[in-house]
């Protein structure tokens, strides 16, 4: 089984290719090469050996070199986020449509190979106005460029799929939440701000209502959904190869709420709350929940609570560590 | 009023041209230049005086040149079929995808300008299975290379159009009925074929059976549905820029009955029942029926039955001669 992870640098690639090494095996079948890529170097996971391929997916010519070695499971996570690719609109387009399209392209050019292609898509391919529950017959009508171009990745990734290049699966990430690490550019960053950052004595910023509501899922459950989607048996997917995944459908005021049963007052007060006008108004055109009844029967699992989430990443990120208070 | 049409050549192009230098004026102000351009030499219309340009669109640095005089209304119906699209791969997406990307992107080049951009999308944009009625929030999850390359320029319409580059809408056509001239190489060409050619004395090819079922709009209604797009009030249409044009839902045994009323018996013998395992395949993917409320509040208007159709195509396209027994 070889494996290839684009994004490999990123949040979700890094945690997938730790897990990955760690269980040493795919579907029942040994992992023999796994090769990460990015834009960023990324760090070779503790486990098995692994090829380090710092390359940008969006020079022409790139992906064919990585698809060189018919990689069996492809787990495409590269991309810019959603303020970045809002801020720059050349850049997001280069790197989110153009880059997905090479990989797609260098696929097509290999003789007799059509690897599972598992794509990190996003609920910001949808947008408001909502229904109570978004299931999987809504249209994808993004109000950022970031959700364009992903609803634009899954609709090549259906049409590659039912062409026979690709066995394609792209997963609709919620929100996720607590992403480790510094805040980046994802306009959807202070979900988790305001929960890691008082876990560890830090002041962090919320820029919107705590009445705003939001679809979650961890780290944790978000690698989840990808080893499920290069696993699943496809004939039980049809047509339709995007999906929408399972999460958790919470206020602000819900996770702070969490935030205070797991860490206490101390930590709730170090959220400092200071509306920011561009970010509320992005985040207003996001879902709020979701019908992932469809992906629930194809066995994809989500966290149980926000508390659930909170413990996770204090075993995950924060080696156990109570909060400091 | 400055107009830019491309595919002007096209049926729908061409047709549009024709009513445009009829009318002499669009949305209340006089047309005062009209620049045809395709791939093939666009015939001059009547009435008024156009710009031959005779250019592929997907040649980069071609779009630029069509849109250096500020069209101030630019309708894009451009592009190659869906049975072409569907046999060539990589022209499909080079003129349908890049070709509408490059002209999207030559008009954001422009300084200060943001003209009117109607796109003619299709019904294709969608596939089965299906609701009863499909309304504008169902999902585009087509089934065709053309089908896919129409719902991915949908999603470039509305992000350039919410980035104040363009303001554009995009209307989803009915499988057009009764298409003029020779059978050409779109799938759906049959449920013109059947009955264009007997109204000439002509044999035509039914490749499926009966009872498939269709969404049908003339020429006619599908001119009058762009000249409504061009000229709406666009703040009726919100963010959600692509519609669902109003339309007739018919089985082909319907389309018969409609041609034996208005020519008789000796007409529908010329139909020849045959049918073609690639074709009926294709078209069990097609939409069969709408729910079009949103766009007749918005004013756009369908014919009335199939006997309406037949006749206006009589009126068109054959001066008005009664068809020949």
């Amino acid at each position: 089984m070889r494996i290839l992870i684009t994004g490999a640098a990123g949040m979700i690639g890094r945690k997938l290719a730790e897990r990955l090494a760690r269980d040493g095996h795919l579907g029942g079948k040994d992992i023999t090469a796994l090769t990460l890529t990015d834009i960023i170097a990324p760090a070779a996971p503790k486990g098995i050996p692994a090829t380090i391929d710092n390359a940008d997916i969006a020079v022409p010519g790139e992906a064919a070199r990585m698809v060189a070695e018919r990689p069996d499971v492809i787990f495409h996570t590269a991309g810019i986020v959603s303020g970045e690719a809002e801020s720059d609109f050349d850049k997001g387009y280069r790197v989110n449509l153009d880059g997905s399209r090479l990989l797609l392209e260098a696929i097509r050019q290999v003789p007799d190979y059509r690897p599972r292609f598992v794509f990190t898509s996003s609920i910001a391919a949808f947008g408001a106005p909502y229904p109570d529950a978004i299931d999987d017959e809504f249209i994808t009508a993004p109000l950022t460029s970031y959700g364009t171009q992903k609803a634009m990745v899954e609709l090549l990734l259906a049409d590659y799929t039912r062409r026979g290049f690709i066995d394609g699966v792209g997963i609709r990430l919620p929100t996720i939440c607590i992403r480790p690490g510094k805040p980046n550019r994802a306009a959807s960053g202070f979900f988790s701000n305001i929960l890691r950052e008082p876990l560890v004595g830090q002041e962090a910023v919320l820029p919107v209502d705590g009445s705003v509501r939001a679809w979650h899922a961890s780290p944790r459950a978000a690698i989840g959904f990808l080893i499920q989607a290069a696993t699943l048996d496809i004939v039980l997917l049809g047509t339709r190869r995007n999906l929408n995944m399972p999460g958790l459908s919470a206020t602000v005021d819900e996770q702070i709420d969490a935030l205070r049963q797991v860490a206490g007052e101390a930590a709730v007060r170090l959220i400092r709350r200071e509306i920011d006008p561009a970010i509320a108004r992005m985040v207003d055109g996001w879902p709020r929940n979701f019908d992932a009844s469809r992906a629930l029967g194809l066995g994809f699992r989500a966290d149980a609570s926000f508390g659930e989430i909170i413990r996770n990443h204090i075993v995950d990120e924060l080696e156990g560590r109570p909060p400091s208070q």
